[in-house]
Order: C-alpha cells, then structure tokens, then sequence
C-alpha cells in the first residue's frame, strides 16, 4: 500500500532513526544545514560506491579524479563563473526581505516568458507592469535588480586583497577540464573517455530549502565524457540510458516518479548546447534529480583561451587537432538519497491496526546488512561472539538486546536492516541461528559458521 | 635496496604517473595546493576504505558520521577557535613578507624556550634581544607582532554582515561533539563509545608546505572516543596500540621510520591533557603523522555552557550524569598517504644496470589489482573480454597495448598494480593466460574462467 509522505514525515522519520540531523542543532540550527548520522553516512558511502562502481570502475574507458575545492581564481574567469553565475535579486524596501526576481514573478504571474538568460531590464518591467508584491508584507516598494554571485568568496594568506582572493568551488566539473592534459598524458586514454569525480561543491543560494534538497553545501557526482564532437549526439544518447538504467535497475527507483525534461533551446545555460533533466517527483513535487548536458567545446576552448596552454587532443588516426566535445551527467548525492528514501519508505499494513515502517532498501544501499538479537539477557554474550565474527569479516552490522524482539524487528525493518540474526535458548545446542528477511519477514534456521558465507553471497548476488 | 629519496623525486614520480598534479597547474598553479589524479584518487579511496574498515565497521562500539562543513559559528566560540586557533605572526617592513614568529624565533635561537601558549610579548622581547634577521632579506625591521585566526571566514545569504560570517572547519571533530546527544540517542550506545568522521578541513596557513604534507585544504580521519573520566587512561593506551598495530601491520609502513613523541605538558593544546603524535620520518624529516590527543570534558562541557543545553550521559548502573571524556585519535588522510608513498616506493637492481621502479603497495591499497596486457595487437580484442570480465566483478583493473611487454611490466610496477595479465597467441587454445606478480615477478598460467575467482581470493585473504 502507497501513500503519498509529506516532506515533514520525512525529515522526523531520518531525524528520529539517525539517518539525518538538523546542523549545529543544540545551537538552534544553521538555515538549511544537515550533519549525517551513523545511519545517514553508511547510506551516503554504499551510494557513492555503487555510483564509482557502476560508472567509473566497471567502465573500460572512465578515471577518476579528486581535484581541490580551491582552485586559481582564473578558473572561475575562463569558465563564466565569475561573469555569469548569479541570481538576479530584489530587496522589499519595506520588510527589508530579499527575493529571488525570477522566482516571485513565476510565482505570482502567469505564463511569464522568463529564463535563465532573461535581461535583469526585463524582469523588473515585469514586476513593474503586473504590480508584483512583497510575498512577506505584501508592499509594492521594490529596489532595482541586482545580479549577486553564488560563489562563495574568501581570503587566503590572511591579508585580504584582491589577488588573494579565493572562491569555494561551484561545481567540480572545471577541476575536470583544467586537468584535461594531465589525464591523458598519464592515462593514455584515447577519445572517447571520461573522467568522474565526487566531491563538494558551495552555492550561496538566496532561496535553498526542501530539506536536503538543495543546500548550499552539497556533494556532487559528476562525469565530463570526452568525445569527437560528431560523437557527441551519440554518447548523448548513451548516458540517458545509462541514467535512466542506474535510476530504475540500479537503485530501483519507481518509474512512475521519474520523467525527463527536455531544456527549450532559448532556457540553456550558457555552455549547453542541449539538456535533459531526469526529474524526480519529490513530497514538494516534480524537481531535478540529475542534469545531462552537451557542455560542447566551450569549456576546454575557454581554458585554452584563456591559459594559453593547449588543449587540444590529436587523433593519431589522421594528425588532427581538435578539441573534444563533452557530455556531463551531473547529479547530487544527496538529492538521490533523498530520492531514494522517498521511494523505499513504506509504512506496510501486516493486519488490523498493525503496520510497519520499512525501508525497503536494496542489499547494497542498506546501512546494516545484518542486525544480531540476543533473544534473553543471557544470551548477550554468545549472540556477542556472533556479532563479532560478522564484523571482523567487515560486514557493515549492528546489534540490538533492549526491547521485545518483535519491537526489535520493527526497528530494524524501519532503517533497513535486511537481515535479523536471533539467538535463542537453542543456539548453544544446535550452533544454529534464526535469520529473518526483512521484506518477506520469513525466517530460517542456519549455522553459525555459515552467516558470513550467507551474508558474502547476497552481496556478490545482488 | 634502499636509496633515501628527496621529495623532488616524490612529486616528479606522482605526477609523472598520475597520481598527484600540481593544482590548476594551466593557470600557473596555486601555491601548496594538489589535484588527486586517476591513480591518486583510487589510493585516497583505498586508504580511506581501510581505515574506515578497521576503526568503525569491524568494531563494536563505533559509529560513523558526516557532519557539515560550514557550522553554526556559535561552535568556533565555544570550541575556543575564534579566540585561540592562531599563529602569531610578524612582517618584515623593509621587505613586506610575512612570517610566524615562533617559526623564525626556533630556526634562528638555539633552545628558544617557546611553545604554543607563549605570550605574544615574550616572543617579541625574544625576536628583539637576538637581534633576529629577516629570512628573506637580512633586515632587522620588524612589525609588532600580531594573532592571526587560521579559520577561512565567508558570508552566506550574500549580504556581507557579521550575522551572516561563516567559518570553514578547521578539524571535523567539533561536528561529532554538537551531535553527541542525536547520536547517543539514535544509536542506543552506552559509554565507552566512539564516533568516526572522515571529511575536509581548511586552515589558512601563513606557512604550508612540503609538498601535501601541510596543505590549506586537507582531509580528516578522526575518532573522538568518549569514556567515563576514570576510562581515559587505559583508552589512550588503547589507541596509542591500535594507531601502532594499524601503521605497522595494516599499512606495514617500515618501523625505524615510525616514532612518537609525547608532548610536555606546558606545550599542551588548551583543550589537550595528555597528547602523543606518531612521527614519521618523512624527506624534509621527522614530523607528524597522527596525533592522539586526550581532550578530557573539554568540548563537551564549554558545548553544554554555550549552548545551554544538556550534554551530559546517564550512567543508568547508578543514575549518575557525567560529562564523558575524550581520546581523540587524528590523522590527516594526505599525509598518510604520502608517507604510504615513501615507504613503499623501491628502486630495485635486477641485474647490472637494470633497475626497475616499484610501489610495493598493499593489495588493498592498489590502485589497479591488475592490468590486462595483450602480448600483441591481433590479441586486443580477446584481451578486452577478459578485461571487462574483470570490471564487471567490480575488481579495479587497467589495459594497456603500447610498448613492448617489458616496458609495460614496468610501468605497471611503478604504479604498484600487484598482478599483470598477459594474453598471449596460446590463450586463443588453451584459454589460460600468464598471470606475473609484482614483487616476485614469478610467473604462472592460469584459466581465464578462474580470473575473478582468483583476484577475489586474494582480495578477502589480506
């Protein structure tokens, strides 16, 4: 049985289980900040690792890279960022609140035809004309359109100047391009090849929210594919696929709350030549999950520019120079695990007035693959020694002796464990264990000296 | 055979093989600062994956955690960071450079008697007394000497106000202590317990350096172990044994070039009551490597005062509430894996003037378990299947055609792949292939249908 979560259902469910906790909590927060906890951090790494498995460590012609949060400050000039990566914001002279130009007239007129590249000139005729009000105190007293950066800026070196100027990375997607020479000379990967990498990325969003969602700190896993640039259609192609593929079969997400949204052409970024947005339909309602773009040459052709070093890749088929083209599939480690805790969460009717809360996670995404349960006090130690021997072999688990053991199951179903281990007053005669499925929720006896084999299989299966 | 290698060597090794770049080295670089390449990054993984494995899945009374980078700054206060983490520093007037005082003080004044909680004063009164010179250009012209916070300060939400002043972490071990009750309370676990976190940290440093030994930017692997008061003690021995175990007997890093140094108690960080560093003996020599540090109810108690709320822990045996102590075992991910580097990199005769490069790494820490070599081109497309017979088990594999197969060995040697494949023209009948390891550079023939078993073997036996 489904029923539609709200947002708010969410966030109590991970906060309570340990999975995600407001920031700086005891502090009463930070706006729209999130610490992962034991849980959260478990899920988060098996996400990671099945993304790096399944595109970069599987794949005969992908890397990986780890490049600096910190980069030359002429980066961000060559790629646009410096120029074009802002908001276009209005301050409500009355309330002193500040907005996002584009959003209040999306929200408050309709049909308006405004995007991204939208002249700051024409959003305030827009605001003007349809007398749009102060969404706060509902005053029509605005201040002229200002374009703000996202990028976070500090100083390093201690002395604050210009030259020491330094920016928190908006996206990882540059620490790609400028280390495009480097990859191939060492790799000696022929086009096509791509290069994937995971790490965090700073936007000083105006208006971030729906709770892990959009933050201004986040982790990104992002792939640049390098192509011949009549390749670029094709492999284009290819990633959807690959995405859609990882998406349902992988993750085994719902494919009722997954579309694709195709960006008119006149609504592109300013690199893109096309792109295509997998959406998810989040508790706040249909929003991008994972970007994929045509970036084109503009990236390396602008490094090159403005570097002066070159970057273009000879086909040793012919002697030509070119610079490739690229394909970027783009998407948020936590946005996907918000996704995914959507669509596995289910509260189960077992019969009248009795319900389950599951976390129907696959084998590989479950923070605990196996949780150990003494049946009786006394029997803490021996259940101990069992829990240790499925550790030792590093096998993520947990263990559990308070409470009944059907309250014990509820838990454990609730974040996801996939097996229970229960020790019982037969355990010592038989060396044998009950071990419960946590979706079926049918048992079976095993022997001790086979759980670790039993658990190593399911993992190598699924 | 041992050779002492400088770290010119190092770095001109890792970058020639792709493992470190010089950060946004197209645009010249930025100081003291690396990009992890396609090599670099599977170490760093690796290494992570091992510490993680031995500090917090296989035992039974740790968690992990993944708290944010920018924190509510009320922390910082409470921590003592904004009031007590920084440098002294001080300027040459005649030529502008900057320098710490303590630093030129112990390079120029034989046993200065100076440590970290030295008054400001009194380094100045020493700098003056021995008439110290500017390093750079001789001159005694000096500025007073001034704190400078070693915490990258930013601004959220754009408008550039005190309110709105961010801090990047300058250690991940203050996200563990504000979330001590969110853990204690989703996790069930009873003292003695420990959190482990790895993640970025950022600290503005006047004086980086030594290649990725001292970086601005830099990664974590920290463990804040909290313990009844009386418990400290013998968990400080604890970690100082498994922090040897795991450098000597995981990493098997070379013992004569592991020492510790314990602190004297008037060089005690303000927060530290007992701290020991493992050092290693690195090209610009011996500095450390992991610190232990026996942090007492420090964090927690000045948490508990400035933010008023409750951190203190039940003891349900006698209903006593206490504030845990702390042992804090810290390392920083880059400086171990640069010591991973030294230690394992060997020039090795073979016979006269024939040497060849080898990273005597792990067969966990390698990069690429194996590489796929076919002996000649008409070989490629059957050295491909195998080849992806091998990814598809998700075992981190390379190919590689160019150059003859010694030549290829070689390299592959450098790089610290532990298995070469080679497919040669009897493969094709009798569907075996050479399998030659690295450190022996013994040969023998295998199946290919026994490949994956044979690599996951050795994976689960190390």
């Amino acid at each position: 049985m489904e029923k539609t979560i709200k947002q708010d259902e969410i966030v109590n469910f991970l906060k309570k289980y340990g999975f995600v906790f407001p920031c700086s909590e005891i502090y009463n927060g930070l706006a729209n900040a999130w610490d992962y906890g034991p849980l959260g951090v478990l899920l988060k790494n098996n996400l990671k690792s099945l993304w790096w498995k399944y595109f970069i460590t599987s794949k005969a012609n992908m890397v990986g890279l780890d490049s600096a949060i910190f980069l030359n400050p002429n980066v961000w000039k060559a790629s646009g960022h410096i120029e074009s990566f802002s908001d276009p914001l209005i301050d409500c002279k009355h309330c002193k609140k500040r907005f996002r130009a584009d959003k209040i007239i999306n929200d408050q007129v309709k049909n308006a035809k405004i995007n991204e590249n939208s002249s700051l000139e024409s959003l305030q005729k827009i605001i003007k004309e349809n007398h749009i009000k102060c969404p706060n105190c509902q005053h029509e007293d605005w201040t002229e359109i200002r374009k703000f950066n996202l990028m976070f800026q500090t100083n390093q070196s201690i002395v604050k100047d210009k030259e020491n100027t330094l920016y928190l990375r908006p996206e990882t997607a540059q620490g790609i391009f400028i280390n495009f020479n480097n990859i191939q000379r060492t790799s000696s990967l022929k086009l096509p090849f791509g290069v994937g990498q995971i790490g965090k990325s700073f936007r000083n969003e105006i208006t971030p929210g729906n709770f892990i969602f959009r933050t201004r700190e986040f982790e990104q896993m992002e792939i640049e594919f390098f192509c011949f640039p009549q390749q670029a259609a094709e492999f284009f192609n290819f990633f959807l696929n690959e995405i859609n593929f990882f998406l349902l079969k992988k993750l085994k997400l719902n494919k009722e709350k997954i579309k694709t949204y195709e960006h008119p052409k006149n609504d592109l970024s300013h690199y893109a030549k096309r792109t295509i947005d997998f959406q998810y339909r989040f508790p706040h309602g249909w929003s991008e999950l994972w970007g994929l773009s045509n970036r084109t040459d503009y990236d390396l052709l602008n490094h090159q520019k403005n570097s002066g070093k070159n970057l273009m890749y000879l086909d040793q088929k012919n002697g030509k120079k070119i610079i490739p083209y690229v394909i970027e599939p783009s998407v948020g480690v936590e946005r996907l695990l918000y996704a995914i805790i959507c669509d596995t969460f289910t509260y189960q009717k077992i019969k009248d007035n009795d319900y389950r809360e599951v976390l129907c996670l696959s084998y590989e995404l479950c923070p605990y693959k196996v949780a150990v349960l003494p049946l009786s006090v006394s029997l803490i130690n021996d259940a101990k020694e069992i829990y240790q021997q499925i550790l030792n072999a590093n096998i993520s688990a947990t263990f559990a002796t308070s409470g009944s053991i059907g309250k014990r199951y509820r838990k454990q179903d609730a974040i996801g464990t996939y097996y229970c281990l229960t020790i019982d007053f037969e355990t010592a005669n038989d060396q044998c264990v009950t071990v419960r499925h946590r979706d079926t929720m049918r048992q079976k006896r095993i022997k001790i000296s086979e759980i670790n084999n039993f658990l190593s299989k399911k993992m190598i299966n699924e």
